[in-house]
């Protein structure tokens, strides 16, 4: 079973912020007027600087423990180590690996045995090549449940957070099994140019997104610039809806 | 007067040889279905290696004189000297400046005074800045006959022959006065994903696009691997046809 | 304490093969005439490819153990999951965390608490302020056991294995508080090309070098190309021996 | 015959200022104690900003027509026109293609008729393999009269100006029939490391460097911050002619 059921047509829009803060902040966004079923949420977060907010741990898979009991939604979380599965398994529908861990084999091993879905976010610099052979470790769930995700890559170009890496996308729907989701959120680094990635994203074939959006973008404990604010997110749904038939796409928020 | 006179929601297609080889080439791509008014085409040409084709020079001019006696065409091609100007300017309705041309600044100086329309590549690794710093030297111009090009970028990954940055074209929409055109074909530097580029392109918000054909691309002596061929050329356009009212734009071949 | 108590006017030769493959190569190394007492070596192994070799493992660990009987040496090895730490702590003396794994700040908040120096490689593309991030997460170790290690970064350029990048052990040497060590097996990839970028890298500041040696390189499990053969690894440390004292170092093998 | 005369063994030591800015400045360079006689200038400019200092033209020529009577140097200037050529070669003994115009190959080809040996720097991000196929366009001259300059490439690091690559400069040196340079300065972009660079690239191999000097670098016209001031200058020479014996070379200045 592929994540969420994805049938070849469907355009999943995942959307979440990029650290669970609070139940208030989770319920905001679930009580958005789309009523998302499809949320991202960091609760272990990889930070370049220590002092940064590390994300919740514990406390942020109660909040998605309390949430599931009354609401309905498939849940997507980064994990870091391979010591977190078992916490994590209660709550999670997909495992994230981001782009620092790309290359973290052992924890990869780890997550081929655990039977749910993992969504294998490029490494900043990783080729196509290291990308699609961090997927070997993978393989022992299948294809169907390995989910790549371009995430932007790094390259001397400074005034985006990263290098939105398209071609890529084009490149591995002809040559990989895989779905292609892309976080326009990273990419780009700033929530004004969001929308426009997404849309071409979706024209260069991708089989979804994964978005940054917060009730609060400006109080965001974590990348602020980048998170869609509670009206982007439901104007990007909108231009989506529009534009996905256009492409063969169904919509699945 | 902009070039081809464009509207701001004119969605240019701009196709033609890498090179121009023949009359008879040339003939058979001003004879497609779709009769094409924006024409490219190399006639002194950049190569890494002196061995290499380095394109008809007077004999190509001569081509296209013979060729505008008897259709109605818009010609850019790649100007690669300051003293090639006078012989071009009979038949050249924009000129291009390649991507290892962007830093020529006596080049571009030069350009900004024959009145003509500058189509100007980014360098390899140009930076935004360094590009935006080079349309100074064609301010004289104004910034209506100003048109940048996206074409693909050196990044470490080398399956593709660029890495095709539309985060910049995204960028410079909302930060700088331009018209911002993508080359879909240097980017991916194979024809089978230019179909796809494209569109992505125009979802991010591109102004137009280059893009090479060429009526028997295996033959072709230079770039034979990025070149659609008739019918790619013909599958594209109808395509971008049907893509761009959802963006707003209305193609002109 | 420092690892291996380095004066601040030492130079230390690190040297060994890629990966540990038999007790005998292992002897074969420790019996060249000039006794090398500093010695590196994977026991588990970061693969691009699933289907490479991955390390001896438990086996390594044993064929160090059996060296320590009799031969007086300090034992470098990659660490690539916090879970090994137990089993390698009675035979290592430094863990190395290497370039795919110093994102892996699980990892090093381990390594934080296991008192044992930590050489840090750089990521493949890791920023110089993103490397100084990640020694936050091993603060506790103190600045004394906590090195650097430049083993080329990844750029554009493709007829090397990576670019070394000296200018970034320049840098640091000015701007950090930690030794630096350089990789030149890894940055050129070439065996013949080790020697003279290992003179550069002492020229540059380097307090020290971790150098891939194999006694039979044509037949080495992992990286052929890089390591150097018995012989090479001798005129190496001649070379070094004789060029230390002009940049104010002392050699130590 | 080739630039100054080197040697094999000779390590050439070119220095002189970013700009030429008047007779003084030269005059306070030229009376240095070491009485250089390996004199870099520049006269004509490219700068990314049209509003920066583009050189002083034909006055600066007037200026080392004047110091030429009295003094005897050579003399090294970039070019960035063929139209130059002329003007220029009264005063020139060496021409220097700068970075930006490294495949700007109609100004190569003019240069391979002018007799004179040229200095051609690495593009920003120019591979090796297009770096030695513009060397073709230079073929004319003669192996020995043309020089490379490695000069620091763009990579992700922000932290210094470019990143140095003396991995090159090995590669080049074991594979190509040129005399290769390093420029230390632009490298670098900070006098405080240029020492340090220089060291390390005549470790690398390199044949000579080429090391910006300025009477008075914090009122330099351009490039102020990789200046080295008189001061710094001797001690870079004396600390050259301490090392050039280990490498088996003899500085000339």
């Amino acid at each position: 079973m592929s994540l969420f059921n994805q049938a070849a047509s469907d355009f999943l829009f995942i959307s979440g912020p990029c650290a669970i803060e609070s139940l208030d902040q989770m319920n905001a966004i679930l009580s958005s007027p789309v009523a998302p079923t499809l949320i991202r949420g960091g609760i272990f977060k990889m930070r370049t600087k220590k002092s940064s907010f590390q994300g919740l741990g514990a406390e942020g898979i109660e909040i998605i423990k309390t949430l599931k009991k009354n609401k309905s939604f498939r849940f997507v979380t980064e994990i870091t180590d391979p010591r977190q599965i078992d916490s994590l398994l209660p709550v999670v529908d997909c495992f994230q690996v981001g782009a620092r861990n790309m290359y973290n084999y052992e924890l990869l091993k780890e997550l081929s045995k655990a039977q749910k879905p993992v969504l294998l976010k490029r490494g900043f610099s990783a080729t196509l090549s290291e990308w699609l052979g961090a997927t070997e470790y993978l393989a022992d769930l299948g294809e169907e449940k390995i989910y790549l995700c371009e995430r932007g890559i790094r390259t001397f170009e400074t005034k985006l957070r990263n290098t939105l890496d398209l071609g890529a996308v084009i490149y591995l729907k002809k040559n990989a099994p895989f779905k292609i989701f892309v976080d326009p959120s990273h990419a780009m680094g700033d929530s004004q140019y969001v929308e426009q990635a997404s849309l071409a994203a979706l024209a260069a074939g991708a089989d979804g997104l994964v978005v940054e959006v917060h009730p609060d973008p400006k109080n965001a404990l974590s990348d602020p610039e980048q998170a869609l604010d509670l009206k982007m997110h439901l104007e990007l749904i909108a231009k989506l809806m529009k534009a996905c038939p256009l492409f063969d796409k169904k919509l699945r928020v």
